[in-house]
Parts: structure tokens; sequence; C-alpha cells
């Protein structure tokens, strides 16, 4: 059967894609998740206000969203401080880093990122049929002097950098990501994916600049807020890059009830606040037991632990038997980092769960 | 301020928008809607049971939504009844439609449609740097031997039909749709709108026939189901161009709620059936009310009515001032077309209150 012809970067795409997810692997092997701890969700939820919320408009739905998705995009200006015109509200950060490759990067652009980092925008950035370059990490961190060398050896149209990270978990201290921001080139656009902003330390996340001409930040109410199945997040950049996403993003995308629970999550800083001790309880809580297994957690600044297994052989093993047993856990996928598995934080008795499982596999 | 540079295909790009949302139009006039039909959104809104399913769910929405859709796809599956293999779920037509087009076009790609047919195509079209050639409407409809003709007549990439059609209302019967499909060359990929299908007469919509490798049908849970604001359409077509959305689409974009809506509408076809009568009355409604102002309204197979005005700048003149009184309605940009307003069919209240501001403007 003759089809129409795939444009010619579409057509030398490889048929993967970044992650299964979790009801899929449920699908295939006939197990059901016991404790599902494998996609940074956050098993505490959204706020009880942000349910009402959505429960309260279900029967708004027929009408489309706000195309400006002006409430959110309002609330977010006035608790960060920046005008109306720096932030762009998306589909979830996997969407806007969509938008930021096709907007970006033609055929052949140089792009840089850590080997290891967020499959999603190496995903998006293929699709454009621009190239990657990697950087190791250094212990266990991107290596911010690795990415900035990597960026000024050769034109680099994007530098990726996540912080806190993802899969590690690990982060560096404002200082360093503005000594970085600082350094990268003008002409090299720096995406700086702060997803688990929330969850970090004080003094992670530098100071809002939209002066800066050539940064985005990028941010979710998926993680810490409760709400990856509404699919929202935002961008913080100038105005005038900011203003580029119009050209071609999808307009009325953003789902109505995605934007009132939005609003609604902005609304109840208490309840993040409480959803963020409670994170940071289940990461020490973690860790505990991974040290009491004789395994080696790694400190982390995110909703999820990476854990040393030794090897990553070792690590696979115990991974595919997690799995075989009901628990949904992910592990990091290229060499050094591939010897930990990772533990999103769920609530008490799914972390007890999962460690309680991990401590039988280890005695076997 | 020097920015990193737009990819050239995005940099030529102008900074407009397909459609300016009533909220930014409330927003610039100060004038809130008094009646919301002109996005042709179903204001008898969804199912009793799909309003029920939202609010039960409302606090199951910290994991992301399956990235197969699978509920929904095999849902549709059975009721098609189509492998699960021919169906791409994704968030409303809008998306799909831009996954479709950066599938197969490169820049400078031909791509033909109807001059007046949806402006959220042709934009994502532009976003690829491909170019569009365009067909007159004939007696307000979709020119199907003006569409073929201009196909034949250069390597055409891509030719976009929308049956029934937006903004006009018409349609053609299966009979024609699937002849047009016979003579379309089997380099062309036809786009096949059915946003609106399920309010057109039975015959309307030819069978479903996933061996024909050039077509894929679009369709959609914004209109009829009154899902609008949860962004969910699906495309039926052969499974190796189905296959090629799982390059480039984004895998968990799919609301989990909007998941959960469309599978609790499809499951409550006698709301779907008794919507759809109602739309019909509505459009009998706005049609007789028309005439009686001696408007000229078109016969429609959609949830909208098409009304002559008589010249571009009566219905120019008419629109503006049913705006200004509250009323959102929209009407076509382009010649001939222009002659009309278009009314979405409201409940009955919002049809009178439309109609009498309407018969009030014209007594002016």
């Amino acid at each position: 059967m003759k089809h129409p012809s795939l444009a010619p970067v579409i057509a030398a795409l490889p048929p993967t894609v970044p992650f299964v997810g979790p009801e899929v692997i449920e699908r295939r092997t006939g197990i059901p998740f016991r404790a599902r701890l494998g996609a940074n969700e956050s098993a505490f939820g959204p706020s009880p206000k942000v349910i009402a919320a959505i429960a309260a408009a279900a029967g708004d739905v027929w009408t489309y969203g706000d195309s400006e998705i002006f409430a959110v995009r309002s609330a977010l200006s006035d608790d960060l401080g920046t005008p109306l015109e720096t932030l762009s509200v998306g589909e979830g950060i996997d969407a806007l880093l969509g938008l930021t490759c096709r907007l970006f990067l033609a055929q052949n652009d140089r792009v840089v990122t850590s080997l290891g980092a967020y499959p999603t925008f190496n995903y998006h950035v293929a699709a454009q049929g621009a190239e990657l370059s990697t950087v190791p990490y250094e212990d266990d961190r991107e290596s911010l002097s690795g990415l900035l060398e990597a960026t000024r050896a050769a034109p680099t149209k994007i530098v990726y950098l996540a912080n806190p990270d993802n899969p590690m978990g690990t982060w560096w201290p404002a200082e360093e990501i503005e000594h970085f921001i600082d350094a990268v080139p003008p002409e090299t656009l720096i995406v700086l994916d702060e997803a688990y902003g929330e969850t970090a330390p004080a003094g992670t996340l530098p100071a809002i600049d939209v002066a800066r001409p050539n940064l985005l930040r990028f941010r979710t109410f998926s993680k810490a807020y409760g709400l990856a199945g509404m699919r929202i997040g935002y961008c913080i950049g100038p105005a005038d890059l900011i203003a580029a996403f119009d050209r071609i993003r999808n307009h009325f995308g953003v789902n109505k009830l995605a934007q009132i629970a939005a609003l609604a999550a902005l609304d109840d800083q208490d309840y993040l606040d409480r959803t963020v001790q409670a994170i940071a309880a289940g990461r020490d809580r973690i860790a505990e037991r991974a040290r009491q297994l004789e395994l080696a957690p790694i400190a982390s600044a995110t909703n999820f632990v990476a854990i040393d297994c030794g090897s990553a052989s070792r690590a696979g093993a115990i991974l595919e038997r997690l799995l075989a047993r009901g628990i949904f856990v992910r592990k990091p996928a290229v060499p050094v980092l591939d010897r930990c598995i990772r533990l999103s934080v769920g609530r008490p008795a799914d972390i007890e769960l999962a460690c309680d499982t991990l401590e039988s596999i280890l005695a076997e």
C-alpha cells in the first residue's frame, strides 16, 4: 500500500516513545500496580479546594478554555512579580518544550544537554531534525562546567538544564545557576527546566529576571501541585520570546478545567506548603529505608529519590522484580546513572509497601 | 536586546492567531457576553453522566492520563468497527491537525484547501512553511470539483475538506465524498474534517474504510458531545499513518479527565441523540427567525447557521452591533462568504435573545 510520504525529518525518526506509561506496562504484564511511584506524580493529590473547583465546573466544559489563559497568567504574574507578557501557559512542560524546539530549531541545529537528562526534551529535539550533543553527569549532578564547555565548543542553539534535576534529584544553588546563565553565549537559548522547583530548598531557584534575553524557565502544576493529569505548565521569559509561542501554539489548547484547577492550586499555598513538607518527610523515609538495606540513596531536592544499587545489572534486576510485584518505579537509562532505581515519594503507605517489597527482593 | 534567533520558518510567520476568543473580546470591550453563539460550542452541555464522571474523578488528577488513551480508543474501535491501531486520540482536532501538518509537510510543500475554510488548519500549514493554494466555494459549498482540479494541477501534499463544512454549515452526501476520495491522487493526503459529523443527516459520512492509504478523518468531542473545553478528538486512518503520530505526539498530552469524559460521553448515546435533535430544532428556529427578518439562512448540517445578510458591509455592521450588545457571534472572513453572519445553535433562550437583538438592530 503506497502512502503519502512523511516529511523527510519525520521519516528519519525512530518509532520510540520517551516513556512507557504505567497503564501500558499493566496491560502488557497483566499485573496491576499496587503502588505508583514511577512517574514522579504527587500521590498526595491536589488541594481539596482544587478538587472542589474541578467538580463545581464539570458542567461548564462545553465552552473552550480562555485562549489567553488570562486568569492563571494574572495570578502567576502577581505571585512571581513579573509582567503578564513574560508568561506563556501551555499543556504542561512537555508541550512547551515541544513548542520551544519548534520555535528555535532548524534541521541540523546543535543542542546541548546532559547524557541521561529528560528524554522528552530529546524527543522534541529529534522531531526537528536537530542534533543532540550530550555531556556526562558529574558526581550525579548535571555538569554546569561541562554543559558550558560543550555550548561554547560549537555554535549551539539550545542548552537544556534541569534544576533540580531528573532523574537524579540533585540540584545546584541559585548562584551557580546564575553564573552558568551569565556564561552561556547570548545566541544560545537556555532552557531551564524547573519542574521540581517547588520541592527544592530555599536558594535553589534564581530570582526571576526576564531582562535576560536568552533564558526561558519552565514550571508545572504536574508535580508538587498534584495536577499531572490536567496538563498545565508555564514558561517565564523575555516578552518577545514569550510572544513567539503565540505564532505556533494551540491557542485554545489549554483545557478549561486545567485553568480552573491551576488557579485554585495557586490560591492554596498552605496546601502546597504541607505537601512539600510531606514530600520532604517521604524523601527522608525512603533514604532511611534504603540505607537500612545497605543501598545508597542520593540526596534529592525533588519528589523522588534515586537509590544507588551498586551496579546497572543489579539495579536492572531489582527494577524488574519490583515491577513484577506490582511496584511501579523507573530507573535511569544511561551508564553510571543506571546503577540507580528511582522511587517517587508516595504516601507513607506507598513508601512502606515499596520498601518492604524491595527488602524482600534483596533478601532472596 | 539580542535574542537567540527563531528558526527561519518561524521567523517568517506573521503574529496572527486563527481566532480571537470570546474572553479576549470581553476583556477588550468590557462588555460581558449574554449569549455565547460564536464558537460552535454546544450550549446544551455534556451528558449529566459525563458531568458526574468528571466530578467523581476530580481527586484522581494527580496521575498522568493513559499515554495510549486505551479505553477511549477501545470504545471508539467497538463503536466504529475499526481496529485499535487505526485510531489516534489527541488534544482536540486542532492538535491533531497540527501534528498532521508536522508529519507530512516540509517547507514549500503545496496544500490545497477552500478559500474561507478552517483557519486553524491554515495556521498549522503556515507553521511548516508550506504553501496554501485556495479554491473558492461554489454555491456556499466547498467545491469538490474545484478542490480536485487544484489538487491535480500540481504535486499536492495535503488536500483539506470539511464535511459538513465550517463556516457555512453546508455538506455533501457520502457518495460525492467517496467519489472525491477515489479521484484524489494517491500521493496526496486527504484531511477529511468531520468535526460536525454527528449533527449531519444520515448518509453524510462515508463508511469507515481504513484500507484507503491516503485518507485521515478527524472527529471531536468538542461539538455535539459538548466537551470543547476538555480538548479531546480523534483521527481515523490506515494503521501505518496512524502509527506515525506516535513519532511526534505528546504521549502524555491527553488530559486524564478528558479521557474519562469522552468515555462517558460515548457511553450515553441517548443523550447525544437528544442533543442532536435539540440542535436540529434550534437550527430550524434560527432559520425561521432569520426569514422573518428577511434574511436568508443557509441550510446547515452542523450546530450553527450561516445567515446571508445581503452584503459583506451589512453583515459586518450587524456583527459589530451584536457584539456591542453582548451577543457573541462570528462571521466568515473571505469574500462571498463574508456576506453572512454565523450563529451557533444555543439553548432556546440564547437563540431568542440573539434573534431579538438582531431584530432590534435591523429595526434601527
